[in-house]
């Protein structure tokens, strides 16, 4: 079978099944996703031997020593799986959700009921625990998924379908509803985002070049995590502690996470303020300063800012810093260089808060907060498949709610149009 | 200039204003509809005059009279763009709506804000009046727009965009927040359909032929409003006058709208009684039947229903009847034929009606209603760009709220991530 027919084959079959798991009971998918746990729980030996075989292919092909981490399932990674189907299956069934009800003068009731999207296709790179979430969020969300990890994590990919598929079909629910294409031919991902009559929408998680490159050649509608060029604007009305703790949190917390804050804009009137305050934080976890010619007036140890700088996600311990003339400038910089994923204004003015929030259009817009709290997790999603960068469908971190639609519904009792 | 040109400088000043435009407080919004109505008014014979060029070009070229009919812009017809202008104005602003705010655990308060698309394109055919309906609710939405309506209504839609123009200058607001392509080169939708740069979403208007065409070359995302087959299925335990009320108004009350039943599914322990009724009735509107074996049996006079007719929409005095065991073979049948638009259930009982509603993967699903209720004013979303038959962003009608997205809002007080 060649890798067209092959994926044909697989999108027929997640087809079908989303028929099934879109009318699935709440009660069999919460047991589906416990069962799932179990056999991970008893596959653990399968699963390590699985995991052993990728982790000696990587070695062998030079991987470096950070991808044959992210690819590593250890014990406490398996631990971490089991815990995650659990609370999965302990969230609230969007499913069938019904809202909005009201009765229209003409006499019917209209309201919205939410409704899977289908069949959704996921691809993604090495980690694979990912497997697991895609997998469940999928599930409880009523949709078949196609899951297309990274060639490095083949073996422990399938032996998790396996668990997976185990778990499915032990509540008599499709075993279809969840596959992992089980081919690493490159040619399986250009077959998965162009099959329109099977595959309803993509979500790619991974590094800018895979996500362009999918956005690019897709068919399908893709549900795009780009890159995160966040912004902090420290406002000349700023409480100075707050604006120090959040800036400093915001940078230092995590480098290598989409939340990071990239570039940090300081209002003239408080820039002699609060850098010098923020510049000795930093300095003691050795972030490197790039500054425009202003800042380096006052942080003089700071190498000089390039256009390119400002339109860089570093994931690293980098820093660029502007100082603007007012917040109208702030918004001009965000607007130009953002990659519409989080901003936050440090300020104490209720006008300007509310009108950076008004204006900003990034997916997370914050205020007095640190940009590390953009998760869906932190905003009570439960759980969370990626961060949108779209402005279509789902925007921000993206739950169970993403991985749903909403159809209209009316109730009459034998009502016609006049 | 050429036309690569042309919509490049249209999709720049576009996305330049609609950075305006989606900042623009709510009263200069509504004065500059009013505005725009007042230009309309007192253009009453420039309108006429341009319009008369269309109509006599329309002519020229052997138009058909349902065509020319839809061209003309009547007095009568202006009122009412006049009119739907005040209507647009009087809805409520959707930009800026703020809701769930809810606090979590670590204290930062987590809700969303709706948002304008940004730019939206809109591809439509002869009728002028798309282009008031299209501009105010783009404007009323805090989008941007570029209106590319059909070229036999050129000279009438240019007058309109200078209405349109006018009224968005007098209030301060950019006139390139609504622009229309002034160009009858067909290269100009090429262009339009795939400058993601400069476009957020297309918004196609018109035949299947155009709608799949725009779908398969789009680079930007598309909200499809395909064909309606639309069925009514009467359940054995259907009341039989609802039954017949129902599924003549949704056959017989407008022939030619997208929300009209194409298709009658009859459960078989009711057809004997329910046909006869609804046949004699169909029969005085001349409403031809074209019927599954079962059904012949029945309505002797009804000519045998093809393959072909199950997948046909009419948009004519002509229905296509089956007889179908239970309601999972009613259900079967739509899920192949549907075109997922709208779907309606005759029934008395409770627990089919949601199981009809809840499998039935169409926009609007409906129990005990007319399918010709599936309209954005019926909904009481106060006027409609369309109905999407799409599973994304916006399904069904489409209003004020599908022509804006949300984005995520976290308020704090010098939170930080622990």
């Amino acid at each position: 079978m060649n890798v067209t027919e092959y994926m044909q084959t697989l999108g027929q079959q997640a087809r079908q099944a989303s028929r099934a798991i879109s009318r699935a009971a709440p009660g069999d998918k919460v047991n589906a996703l416990l069962a799932m746990a179990s056999a991970i729980d008893s596959s653990r030996t399968e699963l390590a031997a699985a995991n052993q075989q990728d982790l000696q292919n990587g070695r062998d092909k030079g991987l470096e020593p950070a991808m044959i981490d992210r690819l590593a399932l250890t014990p406490a990674g398996i631990d971490t799986m089991i815990e995650s189907l659990h609370q999965v299956a302990g969230l609230a069934d969007p499913v069938g959700e019904i809202t909005d009800m009201s009765y229209r003068p003409s006499g019917i009731q209209v309201g919205k009921m939410r409704v899977p999207l289908g069949v959704v296709g996921i691809i993604y790179e090495s980690r694979p625990n990912v497997t697991i979430e895609a997998a469940s969020l999928c599930l409880k969300s009523g949709n078949a998924c196609i899951l297309r990890g990274g060639s490095e994590a083949i073996h422990s990919n399938k032996a998790l379908a396996k668990c997976i598929q185990q778990g499915l079909e032990q509540v008599g629910l499709p075993k279809h509803a969840v596959q992992v294409v089980e081919t690493t031919d490159r040619a399986a991902v250009g077959e998965l985002i162009t099959m329109q009559d099977y595959v309803d929408v993509i979500i790619p998680r991974g590094g800018k070049g895979l996500i362009e490159r999918i956005s690019r050649d897709a068919k399908v509608l893709v549900i795009k995590h780009l890159d995160g060029i966040c912004h902090v604007y420290i406002d000349d009305q700023a409480d100075i502690e707050k604006a120090v703790k959040v800036a400093f949190n915001a940078k230092c917390h995590r480098y290598g996470t989409c939340n990071t804050m990239e570039t940090l804009l300081v209002h003239q009137g408080i820039a002699a303020t609060v850098l010098p305050q923020l510049a000795e934080k930093y300095q003691k976890e050795k972030v490197e300063l790039r500054g425009c010619e202003a800042t380096r007036q006052i942080l003089t140890d700071a190498t000089p800012a390039t256009e390119q700088d400002w339109a860089t996600e570093y994931l690293a311990p980098v820093l660029s810093v502007k100082i603007v003339e007012d917040m109208n400038e702030a918004i001009d910089h965000i607007t130009r260089f953002s990659s519409a994923h989080t901003e936050s204004i440090i300020t104490e003015n209720h006008t300007r808060a509310m009108k950076f929030v008004r204006e900003v259009d990034s997916s997370s817009v914050m205020i007095n907060a640190s940009t590390r709290f953009a998760d869906g997790f932190e905003y009570g999603l439960g759980a969370e498949i990626g961060i949108s960068t779209d402005k279509i469908h789902a925007r921000g971190p993206v739950g169970l709610e993403g991985l749903t639609s909403q159809k209209y519904i009316v109730l009459g009792d034998g009502h016609i149009r006049q």
